[in-house]
């Protein structure tokens, strides 16, 4: 079947593409009598209406983009299914868009949707990325933007964030209360907010327990496991290795593991461990997984509402609401001596 | 900064917007005089083209859809790597949609995507669809599909799978090896082609062992994880237990273990377990899981490279190959009694 168009119902009409169009948009400036009988022939020729012609008639594409950092994070896998959730009941489609940790790939991605492609944006930042021009550039661009777990501070607009100063100090007072006297905690940025939130909260806690700054050990991971394995056991092999450990990202768990495994390091009792995570499989980790478990699902629905009251409005860039939902210290035995 | 478009353009310049547009895209039609003039002008008032109004006149988005059931299977996590490292040699853009396992979802993507809105289409299909009708007719509106991993046999169009037969038949022949009498095939779909393949090669090497296909036990697991483990505490706790289980899909070896958990039965000792899986955490579980691991980053790489091919041909319909590529047993604890 070929593809019809307006040109090819005006045609047929012998009427004008302006008033086929019109018709079509259900105009009030169109006869009953024409609508019908436009609507009856694109119906009977399976008309349909080109999205980049509509969006430049609408200027609204119905869908909302979501930009993260990748997809093997179970965060962000629950975060996604709050949003759907919300998405769906508005009536939008949810593009997910990965940037892979790259500064670029999210301002090439941005700057697609500069020019009309979503009508919104739910953005969690790469671990890359130092600045906001890119996000400012899409906000004058009538896009509007919320952040979501990963935020840039100095954008003026909504953000959705969990506690990371008080989960990172609760996990490293319980640490720090099992004994352990070097803990480190492993970042995977030096840019991004939170990370940088919960190694303040990390220090925190260090200084109250009477350890001084520069007892603190911030160990820089990357975004490649082969690598932070290779750095995780040349730490470790060390003297003065560290006797707890605390990861600021799930994926950063399995290269501990393995790396406390190759050198017959046992957790907790030689090495305790806690992971901000909200892996399904911690209870089946050797041993299970101590997490700092975030609000994931939650999360992803407050942004979505967010981005959905802000396409509502015509000065959303006066928004600049901040929610805060708490996560929760999940203890199992990684981190705990003698628990069974 | 007002958004500059053409006619903004063309006044400033005066020139007709035909001209101007010709310019913008380096058309033969204009001078080298004038389109200098053009591009100085755009690029001083920073003139950023429509992408709607764009894909109007080329009828291109420069864009790939990739389709998925979920992303916390580390399989499509992978393949989406695949994907990605051959988009960006070409220049296009990569979007994921999910469906959720969703049929309905699924349709209402490929439905939206039958106006314009990718070049091609990955498909990796729900474990709920049933028929093809909805990829039928989005190759009919020219819009190239390949599938990857989760193919429909009777649409013909490229499809890159592994050796979902042979790969079961090894892991089932690998349990009987390791003297297990009851090896239950945990399924997600009877839909689902390749867990069907799977289930086969599982009812063939039971055979080829001497036992009937009554002797097989295939067990309906579902999307969502509360539900299977609830089914398998059910299974696990009767007098006919199985001895040996395969996991036909990554997400289910969660539950498995945490059944086999609650019940106190030690896997390899009472139960021996095998999964599909590429998970990168397979070493460090309590214990270390084996796998049937699949070729992921290869098949992604080699859809999107068939996808690419499709994309430079007039009668792609015609294209109908079949790549195979094979997946690899990966024996750890989990399946081998005393193995350590």
């Amino acid at each position: 079947m070929s593809n019809i168009n307006i040109n090819e119902l005006a045609k047929r009409l012998n009427l004008s593409k302006g008033t086929v169009s019109k018709a079509l948009r259900d105009s009030y400036e169109i006869s009953e009598q024409t609508k019908t009988k436009v609507l009856q022939l694109a119906e009977q020729l399976h008309y349909i209406p080109n999205p980049y012609a509509s969006s430049l008639r609408r200027k609204k594409s119905n869908t909302i983009g979501v930009v993260i950092p990748e997809v093997m994070d179970s965060y962000f896998s629950r975060a996604i299914k709050g949003i759907e959730s919300v998405a769906r009941e508005k009536g939008y489609h949810v593009l997910v868009y990965l940037t892979y940790e790259s500064f670029e790939r999210e301002k090439a991605i941005l700057n697609d949707f500069s020019s009309g492609r979503v009508d919104g944006v739910l953005l969690s930042v790469s671990s890359e990325t130092a600045n906001e021009n890119h996000v400012e550039e899409t906000m004058a661009k009538k896009i509007p933007v919320v952040f979501f777990d990963r935020v840039l501070e100095n954008v003026h607009t909504a953000k959705i964030t969990t506690n990371d100063f008080e989960s990172c100090y609760e996990a490293t007072h319980h640490l720090l209360q099992q004994g352990c006297k070097k803990i480190a905690y492993l970042s995977i940025s030096e840019h991004l907010h939170i990370i940088n939130k919960r190694m303040e909260g990390y220090k925190q806690a260090l200084f109250d327990h009477g350890q001084t700054h520069s007892g603190a050990n911030v160990i820089a991971c990357c975004d490649d496991n082969e690598k932070n394995y290779a750095l995780l056991l040349k730490i470790l092999k060390a003297n003065n290795r560290p006797d707890g450990i605390i990861a600021s990202v799930e994926k950063l768990t399995t290269p501990v593991y393995l790396a406390c495994k190759n050198l017959n390091l046992s957790i907790p009792e030689a090495v305790k461990i806690v992971s901000f995570s909200n892996w399904e499989a911690a209870p089946i980790l050797r041993p299970s997984l101590t997490t700092v478990t975030q609000p994931a699902f939650e999360m992803g629905e407050a942004a979505a509402t967010a981005l959905f009251n802000l396409l509502g409005k015509r000065n959303y860039s006066l928004l600049n609401e901040n929610t805060t939902l708490p996560s929760t210290l999940v203890v199992r035995e990684s981190s705990v001596f003698n628990r069974s």
